[in-house]
């Protein structure tokens, strides 16, 4: 399996601005093949197209990650807050128009429970299918935007601590399939399924075609090879899949708050760690490439 | 291996009121030697004493786990949360003498993250050194009185959406050694370790001796067996340090908001779970029991 391998920009830096292009030489000449970026703000010193060129001049392509909040959230009872994520996801779409980018994956129902910046806090169970049902019927109507733009969305389940609507790939396709559209599919993550499936591998079959986008993450987030997930069955399960999508690495490491609170790391990293990040590179195609061999 | 195999209180009732006491006989029926409960408040319905005549008459033991706070924090900058964090261990030591339990387990220094009924907020490295100091020279104290009393106090690693100071048996082995007192040890629990650790059965063998008391939770909490958690080479590691102590399930499932937030689990079970908690003690009991085969 030869797919694209890439890496998340806020690996290097958050927010990434303009003023940052120049760290597309220095991904490319890790050696990956794409950047997972987050969804610029309008407010941003960040302009798509002009990161679309920057990173044509380095030979890399772009995947999306969307931004979801409180206020974008078309899984809310508030409707305004629907509204502004239905706006948003729109919003995305255009984004991934001007950057030249295909997939825009995340959580997209905007419903975070302890990263929303305030406690968390329960829900019946009634009210957790309520929202469930808003992001099935908010989905609906961004999934044929999406694929009429060519592009689309990827459903991310997160794992229990940051969300209650979507944490298994069982829960994913349920979503997916009720909505079903081509602009609908599914990214996965190991870390998150790491702590919610009860197999890795049996979660990625399940998702089997819908599977868009895979993130590939070491059970403690750090470079993949240095815990214990155990990859070799990972990688043959894309392979049962025929999945020919792109794999991000996010090992980031906390470099200040703004990357280490969203995603609970709180420990900033102590040296350069260039050579362990090209080793886990290595080892993720390594993987990939095994997992094609029969013996 | 012939651990003594427990259950958390938890799993049944949240808060556990002299009421409840009929429950140690449904407890001792399903086959369990011990019982895991929260250490209670004054004000509970509940004298440990009487909990201990009526854990004596079921037969069965009890291994206490600790419930710190932001005002019961000997980690805390704060030296009234201080003095609250040291006082309420004392006073986990002389309810554990009146229940007759001899094991105190919890994170201990009441700084929870984002189950502190509050929102996330990162803190500086400096500050969380600090406040790992702190937790040294408040178990310095607790410690030694904790030993006087025959009772040891276990320090237990907390995921990182749980905990910043002590995330991995690493951690707690540095905060351990630092207090090095035999009234001081550690609990681990595989649900945070799973997240956290490069290998659990290194990590258990890097607790080693330190070791109190152990927690065998799957990776999505629920049944022992049910997960991906790779079972018979961490009970292996337990063998390897010649572990003898009890080994507790905490496969709780939500049955009000209680039990639900702290441990961030969303659904409750939807039907009479008693033959699958049954088949996880179980599974649990003979993975030990293998552990000790050398062929």
């Amino acid at each position: 399996m030869q797919n694209p391998v890439g890496i998340i920009s806020m690996q290097f830096v958050r927010p990434f601005t303009r003023e940052h292009f120049a760290l597309f030489a220095r991904i490319k000449s890790l050696g990956f093949d794409f950047v997972e970026m987050l969804v610029p703000e309008p407010e941003d010193d960040f302009d798509p197209a002009e990161a679309r060129a920057a990173l044509a001049d380095n030979g890399l392509d772009v995947v999306l990650a969307a931004r979801v909040n409180l206020q974008r959230s078309i899984a809310s009872a508030d409707p305004s807050a629907r509204k502004g994520g239905l706006d948003y996801l729109a919003y995305c779409v255009e984004v991934a128009d001007r950057i030249g980018a295909r997939i825009i994956g995340g959580p997209l129902y905007g419903e975070p429970l302890v990263f929303a910046g305030r406690a968390p806090s329960p829900h019946g169970e009634d009210e957790r299918k309520a929202r469930e049902e808003r992001t099935v019927e908010g989905l609906s109507q961004a999934a044929p935007r999406a694929r009429d733009a060519g592009k689309v969305l990827a459903l991310e389940p997160l794992n229990r601590f940051e969300t209650d609507i979507v944490s298994t790939t069982r829960q994913a396709v349920h979503v997916v399939d009720a909505v079903a559209d081509a602009g609908l599919g599914i990214v996965l993550d190991t870390f998150h399924m790491n702590m919610e499936e009860r197999s890795m591998p049996d979660a990625i079959r399940l998702a089997g075609h819908r599977l868009v986008h895979f993130q590939a993450n070491e059970n403690h987030r750090g470079f993949p090879g240095t815990g214990h997930i155990d990859w070799p069955p990972i990688m043959r399960a894309l392979g049962d899949i025929s999945y020919e999508g792109p794999v991000s690495l996010e090992p980031f490491r906390r470099d200040d708050d703004r990357v280490g609170l969203p995603i609970a790391h709180w420990r900033p990293p102590h040296e350069d760690e260039t050579e362990k990040l090209k080793a886990g590179l290595a080892f993720v195609r390594s993987c990939l490439a095994l997992a094609e061999v029969n013996q």
